[in-house]
């Protein structure tokens, strides 16, 4: 396993000459999870614990501002005691008398809280003694939730208001799965100075998966760059699956624009923090991984870092810092049937196996503390303070293949209490399909149980489960029924997974609405007859919703034949999901104000695609807000969606207007659930090669698939 | 009903000379329930914008700071949504270069968050720019919960250590009811000074009534006061009620020490903000009431004010400001029976009912709208900007006695829609139990069943009556029927009105180890053996639930034949429930050292009660951590529980330490369920006339009866 110096060939990056009035420092982490387990005795306070190390290293090396990439809490809604520490540890670090010399040259308002004149960037607050500025993006964990008057909103806006992050890359969220056809996404930069160096910092917060794919295949990820952008050093931050779990759940790496300089990857917890060169491309990779662990997989295991960015002009160099308050953690596998050929162990006996298992746990713990000392001793070698042991955590995955009786994991673990931070899952059995896999080095990191997921403690995890389980039935056999389950488990789900409490009720004032239309109030309609126009519109509505199902397979199973023809479905085509770039959006900036006309633009408008079917679009609502709409379809034509009328805004273009928290898909194309829009994305060329910005293709390909193949063992562990 | 001018006889107290140097200008409020009906479509941002109102008012007044009594939010675990608006308003409004004149002289780190350097008091921080600092207690809505690694925490403490309000008045919880019998309630002050005024806030956040009423009763409410209290305009906050609803549930109006001169009075949500005089008292009292109407009960219909509150020296004058964004409620009541009689309606017709029904609605929308144009006249009148109507709330409360059958009420509000703000409530039924009840003038304003609580919608109140219920029912079939149902009712309850979702976890992991107390984890038991242990455990568990059940009957039994051999049970002897002043507190301030012997001390000293019982109270912890127990046990012998030793630490008591968020109680007397705890308070003399500050007796009882009589109407909204 790399330890996150598998930087193979390439040398690193170096910042040739340094002048410390050019020179900007950045304080890189991601996925801090804080709030992680914060129930458990041993580790509650783990992952609060280090982020205070993380401010305490930004103090320490006296850097311009702190970059994080999603996912600082673990919950969805914080506990009340988790965002307590957190804006302490903020306001502790983050507020002082330290000078911030970097210049911001984008608007300060821009994603401001409506109504209000404080700006969104905290530092250009006249009322905030910042000294060093948190920037963030939110995490699968963090992410928006819940429609209140403000929209959906995320734990950082609370800290983004409360003046003590500057959260950036908010993406407009559907409203609907069905709205997500018509939304793109906008992604407006947070621009910097410092002497002479010029950093873009270019967010985009998680979205699903199926939707980031969607918008990636459609083109719809418009960034907003100034015309000199190449004079500019970018940073993307994105918070996204870049292991491959499936046909469209990851981020191919080769696909960002050449102007980016560094991609900052939040999501993935393996620290691969040195940056990696990508094949074919100008730019790195640098995925800091978590800096918390939260489930006991292969990747956890590496030591766990920061770094300290240093940019100056177009150069960088990236210095690792190892996180000393974290817990070391070993991770190992046996394979009961092997140990029995090859040392004689007796599996048919449950005590003697238990002995084994237990001796190899002592040894990993022995292995776990002998690594913290080696750390620890290291750290002091460099002038740090010595820091107590803490207990390790310590994983042994046992093949139990060909064992008929194992004892209780749970009572297993007792023995270890006081020895190690997760006696309660110390051991995972797993039993392999192949019968005679013989390969112990090849790690098989199936897929927990989610029972096993050591993030939730066992009454948390039969709560969750339950209640869901629970709350299902109890509708099903309550007067709700009438409501029918349509949506429904979406609401449940949503509910336990997100701790959105109004999720069910929003759902049901929906469905209810729905049933309602054409009763009117003050008809005078018997019992009778009441329940039976609900019954009737009950049935309306599931035939709908067949339908609709219906025809999102159909379209689903289409896109996969096509992908067939093209090349094997699950392997995404580079060169057909680059990132649209709007060069003009940064034009209102006076040192930006350039001449010269827009390479990538220009090339883009000569090669200027028709638009595809615009007016047979089913735009339901445009036609009365057409003026908005412009802020979507404008730009570059190759947004296949929504060009109903073709007609550009160019005023519009150069000057989008703040679209953040508005619903503009509402405004826009409401597919109804007859008309055919799936089948129109499904539509979408596969290749665009008129946008073809950078030289994708296979060498990049090549070398995503190699880092997939390294990556393989560590498939779980993305968070 | 009075309007808020109801002040009978005494002028209004008055500033004689205003040297602007020495005047201390506040704005008053209290209970803004923010979040209050947030999800209301058109309800839903009353409470935001009427708080928006408050801090604009206190901008144009330029007042020195904003002073709040409790239930700021309204919900416990305010929304997402409601937190970030919240924060925003305090930011715009109290952040800014206005220079902040008056002098904290307590100690700014009383209350900090532990572990962080920064001060409790927003304006000390040097990285905040506060130009209004915001003061305020918890009420009963926004009360600290749950058990964090930080203690419980409330709302209030998120903003405050957000830098954007000064949380006042937290008190130790007991660990459970069992330890309420352990801990006293300690008040520390904010002492401030302008000029020559010095102003003292003691602030005391809300706790259950029958906490109140058992630390009154054992004289446990300490305040800490400087030696010369008696030069200091002294404010008491307190957020309880003050309209009797039971024996033990309120708080007389004449029982607080004379040194304090005005109570500001928090939870009752009528506004009686004009201060009141306590006949035999030196103090007045102020009842701002809600900024936002909870319920549509008649004391909510009064109009809603601030105050600015101005004090110079001992001396002060108040300013009502009424506020201008509330909506005009008018409520009506009207008998069935009665207007048969007197006007001919046919009450077997209930479409004639409905007729003169909304006839009546009519006259009420009417006169609510002629009440907004009057009230917004005048504000044009005195130069404010013009407001846009509003629509109002109505309230018909029909007395529907001898009446066979009514139309559905949610159907008859349906034809208002879009004319009043509540058509879904604007009908409540009730009947008289005494069937022929003449009297029109008198309301009888029997309490609404919870389902009439237009606090909740009414998928809100299905919700989470069918929660509860349904987690019982669940509970009771599955197999955590071994934990048996003793303590899961609170934890359920807790579950649902304080959304404190980790409830019902704790009491199963409590309930669990509870059962395994005595099954040793390494021991080989069989299931059957197990499962009869647990059987056994959980009987045992039940028998001592059953127990202490009947032991804490009998001791209300008991009390209450103690209480009617002195008196009427449900009559509080004031005298018998006197705060304790501790006069040393404030020793530590320069300014405050004084050498003459405070006089109520020394009077408190010399007769000197013997303590009580010291030996024998079964002080389980005690002994090892005897320093800390001093800080309960200090000051006044008085304090009749804990005094396991007699043995007085007078330097503890001089400088107390800061006891916010220690569980102190745990420390102390661990009452065990057999140990007879609750008859030695119970033996607690109803009177200590020795420790009688105050002139209490008739003449205040008096007046407070007197007020009672005039609140009469108004039992049923205190909020």
């Amino acid at each position: 396993m790399s330890d996150g110096s598998d930087r193979d060939s390439l040398p690193p990056p170096i910042i040739q000459e340094a002048d410390p009035n050019n020179v900007i420092k950045i304080l890189l982490a991601t996925d801090n999870h804080i709030g992680y387990l914060e129930r458990d005795p041993i580790r509650g306070q783990d992952s609060v614990n280090t982020f205070r190390e993380i401010l305490q290293l930004a103090v320490k090396h006296d850097v311009d501002f702190v970059l994080l990439a999603g996912d600082l809490f673990h919950e969805n809604k914080p506990s009340r005691d988790c965002l307590y520490r957190t804006i302490a540890l903020l306001r502790e670090y983050t507020m002082g008398d330290k000078p911030v010399q970097i210049e911001l040259l984008s608007d300060p308002d821009e994603g401001k809280a409506d109504g209000f004149s404080f700006p969104a960037i905290n530092y250009e607050d006249p009322n905030f003694n910042v000294g060093i500025p948190v920037f963030s993006i939110h995490g699968n964990h963090d992410d928006p939730q819940g429609a209140g008057s403000e929209g959906a909103l995320c734990a950082l806006d609370v800290l983004s208001v409360s003046g003590l992050l500057n959260y950036m890359g908010k993406i407009d969220l559907p409203m609907s799965d069905a709205d997500a056809s018509t939304t793109g996404i906008a992604v407006r930069p947070v621009l910097l100075r410092k002497g002479n160096t010029h950093l873009g910092l270019y967010g985009i917060g998680n979205v699903k998966d199926q939707r980031m794919h969607f918008e990636l295949r459609s083109n719809r990820v418009r960034m907003f760059m100034p015309r000199n952008k190449d004079d500019w050093f970018n940073i993307l931050l994105l918070h996204q699956n870049r292991v491959k779990h499936g046909p469209q759940e990851s981020v191919p790496e080769g696909m960002f624009d050449d102007s980016i300089r560094l991609v900052v990857w939040g999501h993935e917890h393996d620290c691969r923090i040195v940056p990696e060169p990508v094949a074919g491309k100008n730019y790195y990779i640098t995925q800091p991984g978590s800096s918390v662990a939260t489930s006991l997989a292969d990747g956890e295991a590496i030591e766990k870092h920061v770094a300290l960015l240093k940019i100056e002009g177009k150069e960088f160099q990236m210095e690792p810092i190892p996180l000393r308050t974290v817990r070391p953690f070993v991770i190992e596998q046996v394979v009961l049937n092997e140990v029995a050929d090859e040392e004689g162990l007796d599996i048919t006996d449950q005590m003697e196996i238990s002995k084994y298992l237990k001796a190899k746990v002592n040894i990993l713990i022995d292995q776990a503390n002998e690594l913290w000392d080696e750390r620890n001793a290291k750290a002091v070698a460099e002038g740090e303070e010595e820091l107590p042991r803490m207990l390790p955590l310590i994983r042994l995955k046992v093949d139990t293949t060909g064992v008929s009786e194992m004892s209780n994991p749970i009572r297993f673990g007792q023995e270890f209490q006081g020895r190690i931070a997760n006696p309660r899952d110390v051991l995972v059995f797993h039993r392999s399909k192949k019968a005679a896999n013989k390969s112990t080095k090849v790690a098989i990191d199936e897929p927990e149980l989610s029972i096993d997921d050591p993030s939730l403690s066992v009454s948390e995890k039969l709560a969750k489960v339950r209640v869901a389980t629970l709350v299902n039935e109890y509708l099903a056999a309550q007067e709700l029924q009438l409501l029918g389950e349509v949506g429904m488990s979406d609401a449940i789900q949503m509910f336990v997974e997100k701790d959105d409490t109004h999720a069910i009720q929003t759902h049901v004032a929906k469905a209810l609405k729905e049933l309602m239309k054409g009763v009117h109030a003050n008809e005078e309609v018997g019992e009778d007859e009441l329940e039976d126009m609900l019954v009737k519109a009950k049935e309306q509505q599931e035939r709908e919703y067949i339908e609709m199902t219906k025809e999102s397979k159909a379209s689903k199973a289409k896109g996969k034949n096509k992908a067939t023809a093209d090349g094997p479905a699950d392997d995404l085509s580079d060169d057909s999901m680059m990132m649209d770039v709007d060069a003009g959006a940064g034009s209102d900036f006076e040192e930006l104000e350039s001449d010269e006309p827009p390479k990538k633009k220009a090339a883009a408008r000569t090669t200027r695609a028709p638009a595809k079917a615009p007016a047979k679009a089913p735009v339901k609502k445009a036609p009365a807000r057409r003026g908005k709409k412009a802020v979507v379809s404008d730009s570059d034509d190759e947004i296949i969606e929504i060009n109903d009328d073709g007609d550009d805004d160019d005023e519009e273009e150069e000057r989008p207007k703040p679209t953040k928290r508005t619903n503009r898909a509402a405004v826009l194309s409401q597919p109804t659930k007859k008309a055919p829009t799936k089948k129109k994305v499904v539509a979408v060329p596969a290749k665009q090669s008129q946008l073809t910005f950078a030289p994708a293709g296979r060498s990049s390909r090549a070398a995503a698939t190699k880092a997939r193949e390294k990556m393989v063992v560590d498939d779980d562990e993305s968070d």
